[in-house]
């Protein structure tokens, strides 16, 4: 039976503060290429991992985020959604050569329940790497946030911050395809050129180069806003709130500034949810699952015909994967954060 | 044409941080009892005015509000909700003798546009000062806030801040009324007795002696809070929102405790409406006028078999209207503060 090298991510310490490259080894590992007979695991040859803002929560110690969910387990392999290659199944519903998409860990392969699995990729005329992006949760995020979450109607004001990540970017192509008018706040100005020239954007800005976000707001949403699709918390969140408009949105998708600080900084400006009679709302991917496939339908003939584009920052090989995730906390992805294990 | 004295309550100073008495003043002015011919107003005779915590907002000068709202001018009577009494009218809508609940002024005599008054009063075997509390703009707040917002189910934990004050006190009765488990918190042993005692709630505490909120709540709330109704905002809205629970809901009536300081408490828990996916929506009476007759049917019901029971605190006569204002904000009221300006 043979036994491979299975390179690893594993998590070295907890994390405090901003991730490092430090915090993460990576381990060789090897693996032997067979499923336990008395299971009906899965085991995976992993192709494309996703670098997701959340996975900075499950590398604090566990009493730190008292949030009652599993964080990663150190000297054991990061987890995270991928698309990955099926090399031998023991449950029916997949086979040998089943490209499918789920949790998995980050590492070359990996011996999985298939319950971790979410779905088999049927239509691969797209980029297989979309399915950690668009067509993946990000793309689900964006279309239940946006559509189920904040109700748009036609001519409404959108703002979405972290504008060029791998939702924000979909939910403004999403915006204007339902006729509002979109601004996206990003921390660079080839960001912000994505945003208005590929992105379809109607207004974008440099957050960094803007001294008062107050007045930049005020400058393009005259009228106040409608939805703020909210990606980063903090001090933007306050500054948003005064300028929210009569029965505006707040859809909380990530609050990607403060996961990194001990202290997370104190919004003053919340009476203004009554004020205006705003609806802030938290959600979560998980509460959309059941939509995946009507998401699909409503994606796929979208990419094909070219009405809305996805834009990726694809690194190779699983040892850039560290650099890659701690990358997104500082903002050098250009697009959603994409790790190449291997190419199918 | 009879000129009579007319008392009136007015603004002398706006307001900056807790309001005093002495920002306002009891001034002797006349007026002429008659409805000028030219218009379709209204002469009311005020009997019961009511003291709600919006009104400090009101009491700000326009420019450190920024809120496009009209807030009151100097030298003139404050304006309110309050039970009056039809003395003549130019709108064929009322005649003398007419019970009225609207937007009056505070004074013993108020000339008004009939387009402020929201309903004749038409049932008059329950308290008319019930009128101001819980057959008002207080009762209706309280009902929208809790049925339409905040989606109550049988067996929901609901937690309600400033639980003894006009809108608490009914809140926490109508999740008893809905089967819920209700826990409310107040500012003395007085309020606490009340809320267990006479208002029915399962368990009341005294946040003044709590030197841990968080531990109160999980002392109460060993599963998390489904619903807070929020009244007082800060550090209290800071700390229950780690204590709430999977799609929770924060209906977000007032924020009492920031209205009088000049920078706001900062929460710094916003995460956790993510993490437990919860909707926070800020609400506002006027978005529920439509539903008043459907309340009234509700509540007189109620009130009349002693089903919910109201606590009020009433004062006597105009000149201690300032004081009775002033007291909502260091919790001086027991239960909804009313001033009796004439007794019918």
């Amino acid at each position: 039976m043979a036994e491979v090298r299975n390179k690893q991510v594993v998590l070295k310490n907890f994390v405090v503060g901003f991730p490092k490259e430090s915090d993460m080894d990576i381990v060789e590992g090897t693996i032997t290429l067979k499923v336990p007979e008395d299971s009906s695991d899965v085991l995976l040859k992993n192709l494309y991992l996703s670098c997701d803002p959340y996975m900075r929560l499950l590398m604090t110690k566990e009493e730190d985020l008292s949030l009652g969910v599993v964080t990663y387990t150190l000297h054991s392999p990061l987890t995270g959604n991928g698309v990955s290659e099926v090399v031998e199944s023991r449950d029916p519903d997949y086979e040998k050569g089943d490209l499918v998409y789920g949790m998995t860990k980050w590492e070359e392969y990996s011996l999985i329940p298939s319950s971790q699995i979410l779905f088999k990729i049927v239509h691969t005329d797209v980029p297989l790497s979309y399915y950690t992006g668009i067509l993946g949760m990000p793309g689900l995020t964006a279309y239940g946030g946006f559509f189920d979450v904040s109700s748009p109607k036609k001519g409404d004001n959108v703002f979405v911050s972290a504008a060029a990540g791998a939702v924000g970017q979909l939910v403004g192509q999403f915006a204007k395809l339902s006729g509002c008018y979109v601004v996206g706040s990003a921390g660079s100005k080839e960001k912000v050129d994505l945003l208005k020239n590929k992105l379809g954007f109607d207004e974008a800005f440099n957050y960094k180069e803007e001294p008062d976000l107050n007045a930049a707001l005020k400058r393009y949403f005259r009228e106040g806003i409608d939805i703020y699709f909210e990606n980063v918390g903090g001090k933007t969140l306050d500054t948003v709130l005064p300028n929210m408009r009569l029965h505006g949105r707040i859809p909380v998708c990530g609050m990607i500034s403060q996961y990194n600080l001990t202290q997370p900084e104190g919004v003053t400006n919340l009476a203004h949810l009554i004020f205006k009679r705003v609806k802030m709302e938290g959600f979560n991917v998980n509460d959309f699952c059941h939509l995946f496939p009507k998401f699909l339908e409503f994606a796929l003939p979208l990419i094909r015909e070219g009405k809305v584009v996805y834009v990726e920052d694809i690194v190779e090989g699983l040892e850039n994967a560290p650099a890659a995730l701690v990358g997104l906390y500082t903002g050098a992805n250009v697009g959603k954060q994409v790790v190449v294990v291997a190419h199918e």
